[in-house]
């Protein structure tokens, strides 16, 4: 499988010279005792991005991709986007009016919820914006930065389908508006299809309860759609005949085309795939093997490969893929390398289960125009430097 | 699928009576900005749980079990087993020697770990002794001491034939002796054939680094067998011909037999399963809908299945599995059920796929007989009462 020659992993790396004696102060008495809750070590930096603002509580925060490993994205440190900044909910005290064009409304507790069956999968989220840095004319320089607004957790809820059972639909019921308890009352539309087919309601992320920036104690996961869908710390769900046409989706969360006109209801994230390893601002120390890894993932379904160009896009590998692969879920891609010691340029594109393939930037930029930077989902591709150094193009 | 009938499942709910009106002391003002780090909401009170010791260097603490959703436990949660503190290490000084019947010793930090071939895969990890209560005279109240010593994460890291086959092993080499940084220098033996086949050189769990009660900077993952096989902050791998027959493999961790004997080397966790919800402690508020929901895994690969029984073993009703199931990895069951107010008990079996099931109480003792408290892996029986409460059997 792997083409590198045995012993020729560690070439370059400056470590294996002799028997180091490195002072070590641990290990010569007793550590720490057992502990009822776990923090990671002090010597780990990696933290969510954010640009400074008046008002931090509108804004967003960015995943450091470029320190991730495999497909789970640590809560700490998923992805924020909020517009009027964390409300921090006593679940005891918190509900759900789930009301409109059903027989039975309900108002629903979180102990409510937590009796209906339930669903545990595993899906990315991701902000609509994400990647518009790459639209700007000095793209972001590291991947944090260009990527960051997209994370996966494995979730667990109720699905939206078992919820709107339980109330039973009128006959007109088209279309359900979904409303959060923060200050703005973020709500957007969902069209009853989707609802029923793969919503979530969901109260558990990565195994414990949701955390505060991810919606706790309730919010909805639409897999595979833009991530201001997933409304956060969720407390009405009004089913009717048509969208609400709220301001995030009359205004907000649309798509300015070049001809003038915008496109609406864009909630589908296509696929998109970027190299997270080495990437912009790391170094690779001197020639010799490197990994190249990377995460591939698409609102339309399972991912169903990944290609790695190292030559300029002369010519695409397969990746492999981390098994099992999952739909509307990070998929995590590796591909070998040995780096020659020249400038060169390493970029990634995937395709999904529906054919789909990811564009580059110039393909889509030839039918979207610049107007519209949400959406943007071009092959990125990254610089590598005589001197090892990982830039942005 | 579901056997409940529409809006049957919330029939016992006391929450749904009229449009309540609790006042709320969120969302009239901009909640809390975007944040470099999350923290879980105050209102989270889950936690580890240990006995308190004048030595709690040496010890365990159990997952919360009750809470957990999913497959993946959060690494906060994750147990803990250590025979002398946690180290704090620093990761830019810890190495790794590998040395013996090789022929290429090496010293490796964890920045070298990094440039190999990586892989990324969800694996349980279980305590020898994990469920050891279960034969004790009086049991233990609840699935956390009962059942908490085993946790499942997502691991990144090398292979270890991928750095065995980097060092060249010489022919004599047949087990591997692992031995962590930790004061008491934990240390096992590993035959060759197993080291080869799947275990992980770790240096990543859930998305980041390994927390430092998990082996921070580097760890083994045995996959499927016991716990203190998976030497955390590991320092030393030493091939040789035969096992090393370290105090924890000659003494510690055997399990004495009624004839008088001891198995040694009884590394596989077989096949267990457990209902987390409805548990020991936890209260029924009524007759009605209720979710039965668990963990199964088995040492020896995928579960097949697992089937619960609500009226004293009586009947057995297949369980849904949550999917993927995953080799050597937690898997989530549920099955639906309509409590009829009355006593009764709960419990499930697992079956893998090698066909193995999950033995009762009294078929496992019959073969093994007290004198052992590892590998204790019987069916699990929660007593439901008349006023809903769950206790231990």
């Amino acid at each position: 499988m792997r083409t590198a020659s045995r012993r020729s992993f560690l070439i370059a790396s400056s470590g294996l010279a002799a028997l180091a004696a490195v002072p070590k102060s641990w290990g010569r008495e007793l550590g720490e005792p057992v502990r009822p809750y776990g923090e990671r070590s002090p010597f780990e930096k990696s933290q969510r991005f954010y640009r400074k603002s008046p008002i931090p509580e509108t804004g967003a925060s960015g995943t450091p991709l470029q320190d991730s490993y495999g497909v789970i994205t640590p809560s700490a440190l998923h992805f924020e986007s909020h517009h009027s900044g964390v409300p921090q909910i006593d679940p005891a005290k918190h509900e759900l009016l789930v009301h409109g064009a059903v027989e039975h409304p309900l108002i629903l507790r979180l102990e409510d919820l937590q009796r209906f069956p339930s669903v545990s999968r595993i899906h990315f989220i991701e902000c609509a914006g994400n990647t518009s840095g790459d639209l700007a004319s000095t793209p972001r320089p590291n991947v944090q930065r260009s990527h960051g607004l997209v994370s996966c957790s494995e979730w667990t809820g109720v699905t939206l389908k078992t919820l709107l059972e339980e109330v039973g639909l009128k006959p007109r019921a088209k279309w359900i508006l979904a409303e959060g308890a923060d200050a703005c009352r973020m709500a957007r539309s969902i069209p009853l299809d989707k609802a029923i087919d793969d919503v979530i309601v969901a109260y558990g992320q990565n195994g414990e309860a949701l955390r505060p920036e991810q919606g706790y104690p309730i919010r909805l996961v639409v897999p595979g759609w833009e991530g201001n869908v997933c409304i956060k710390w969720l407390q009405r769900l009004h089913v009717a005949d048509q969208p609400s046409m709220t301001r995030e989706e009359a205004a907000g969360y649309t798509d300015l085309m070049p001809d003038g006109k915008a496109r609406m209801f864009t909630f589908v994230m296509e696929a998109k795939s970027v190299i997270t390893r080495p990437s912009g601002e790391q170094t690779l120390h001197g020639p010799g093997f490197y990994e190249i890894s990377g995460l591939a993932w698409s609102g339309r379904g399972r991912i169903e490969r990944v290609e790695v160009s190292t030559d300029g896009a002369d010519s695409w590998q397969a990746a492999e893929s981390q098994e099992p692969r999952l739909t509307k879920a990070f998929t995590r891609f590796r591909l070998p390398w040995n780096w020659d010691g020249k400038p060169t340029t390493l970029q990634s594109r995937c395709v999904d289960e529906t054919g789909y393939v990811q564009p580059t930037h110039d393909e889509l930029l030839a039918v979207r125009g610049k107007n519209a930077t949400d959406h943007y989902n071009g092959i990125k591709v990254w610089r590598v430097l005589a001197d090892g150094k990982v830039t942005h193009v």
